[in-house]
């Protein structure tokens, strides 16, 4: 997994999501090198990266400018251009016009999230992995009753990480924020 | 229970802890209006506060003056001046002086745990209480391993919280440090 | 705190609650002398028996026979007869029948969540507490946004407790079920 | 990664670790096929049959002939008998006869950890890593200080997982026994 320091962050954007929650979600997606993966929200590109060392293509999209900026750097920074189509704009749309896909990945939603898994599972390829990482409650459940809705079953999976901290004194345990990691597999 | 923001900080003074703890460390402290508790490394008086509502009397201790001053300060604030004694000094001398109280409390030790624990033991009355919170690996160890050496049987208890930040888009959920509260009844 | 084993229990209802919850919901709810608490789906009467050491009176609700049941036993076995009304029935339909009271503890809710709390929150005293616990995903949103619907400002805290099991070999971490207690003050 | 169904069990054999936590241990060991693995208390058979995935080879040991008989169970369902070593034995006495390897996994350690980590550092090539996953308080400590002892920056990583159990009201969160990752490159 790449580590946290490796990732160049905007104040304004957040992410990348913490080295333990990439290693999970890619776990979890179980992306192979024939795939493409769609990053729905992609924030600094945490995930776009990941991917990108693992799949065929990813395209990542995100309405934030500010976002598309620092995607843009880390994708430059690891070498991934050639695997990723970057687009600026709102997600219904943007996945409206795409092809099939074998992975869906939803961090950032922006209220719009149960519409995004909707519209996101009907261009999902059969067996096709979507996950969506909440650290909002709302969110969680969305995820939950919209996957349960459209006839899947859904895994919910709450991680906590607290990390040491080496001081003088001793190891401190530094507690991190949860996230909720929701997934399914299109039958 | 008193909230956070009703006590004052310093920056350079660890505490208070959090409401939560606070709480969980007064439940099983089961300190009543007869009770004498001491306070060892009482830091911004957290516990010195909430105590000295319950008890009869509250000896709080730090070495550092820093500790000393704003722990005196939330002593004035929350009102209960006739009921805390505060001492600027080192543990082990201190409590060699103290006649037999009836709960210790070890939030701070400086690398002392378990001498603290050993000398308060010897002043604790019979079914006295003592509780150790730890925010480093290396003390819950100690805590544990010093209370069965003694003869007692501790109860561990790892506390891991986050709260509700509320955003328009919806309830964040904010990790804590976890915390591990070690404790035993001296029989 | 009343230990955990100080409670019968039934293999047919849940809970009590374990002690760490049961001191978090009550220190949160500041129940004084004066105090009538509503204690709605009492399972086993963790709350019930908690509450009616603090409280001037609590009436605990179930529409459960068996919850009614197992919660007389722990009523009778902490000898608090004098200060409970137990009623057995639908949650909604009594509170309508209530009296105005100073504290609402919802554990259980079979469904009737936000109209339980609107119902509640009608008869709750000014400066009533109201607190919801919650072991599902839905249960704390629909606690959040029924709360904030009626105007007030809820608190989210989710609590994630270990307990050390002493075994030869040293102190194992044993993980308990993560609990959300959603709490708010009536203006 | 690998459903946690898919492993065979023992009723005596603890493991195999959970499906999140095999991720994070294999994400943080960066086996490539060129590594050799040692795995030092196989348990069931979870590191060895993860890593057998990606490495060279992998030895996997364990003093307790019923854990040599399900990981071998593990290894014959997973059909990665090529890849893999398994010796019953004594981890100390073992590892003295083996040739050098790139990555130390260590679960099981029955009381020998701070001996194992030092003897298996020495067998461990430059840039190797070392692993060590504790469900006990003081193997959390010994891993972190032999680690420094030796020379090592251990990075210190506590996982607490809930996972969603479907239920007909709602989606019910079931914790899981905190899990430390304790981990170091060898320089």
């Amino acid at each position: 997994m790449i580590p946290d320091e490796e990732f160049m962050q905007s104040d304004s954007v957040p992410g990348p999501s913490k080295e333990e929650i990439r290693c999970l979600v890619m776990c979890k997606a179980m992306i192979n090198s024939e795939d493409v993966v769609v990053d729905v929200g992609c924030g600094s590109g945490g995930f776009t990266v990941e991917s990108a060392h693992k799949a065929r293509k990813v395209i990542a999209l995100d309405k934030n400018p500010e976002a598309i900026e620092i995607t843009s750097k880390n994708i430059q920074k690891h070498k991934i251009q050639d695997k990723v189509q970057l687009i600026e704009g709102d997600a219904l749309k943007v996945i409206e016009q795409l092809n099939p896909f074998d992975v869906l990945l939803v961090g950032g939603s922006s209220g719009d999230l149960p519409q995004i898994i909707a519209k996101g599972l009907e261009k999902l390829n059969t067996n096709g992995r979507v996950l969506i990482t909440s650290i909002l409650l709302e969110t969680r459940v969305e995820a939950v009753q919209t996957l349960k809705k459209m006839g899947l079953s859904p895994e919910v999976v709450e991680v906590t990480i607290a990390k040491g901290k080496m001081m003088e004194r001793g190891t401190m345990m530094m507690g991190r924020n949860p996230i909720t990691i929701t997934s399914a597999v299109k039958k």
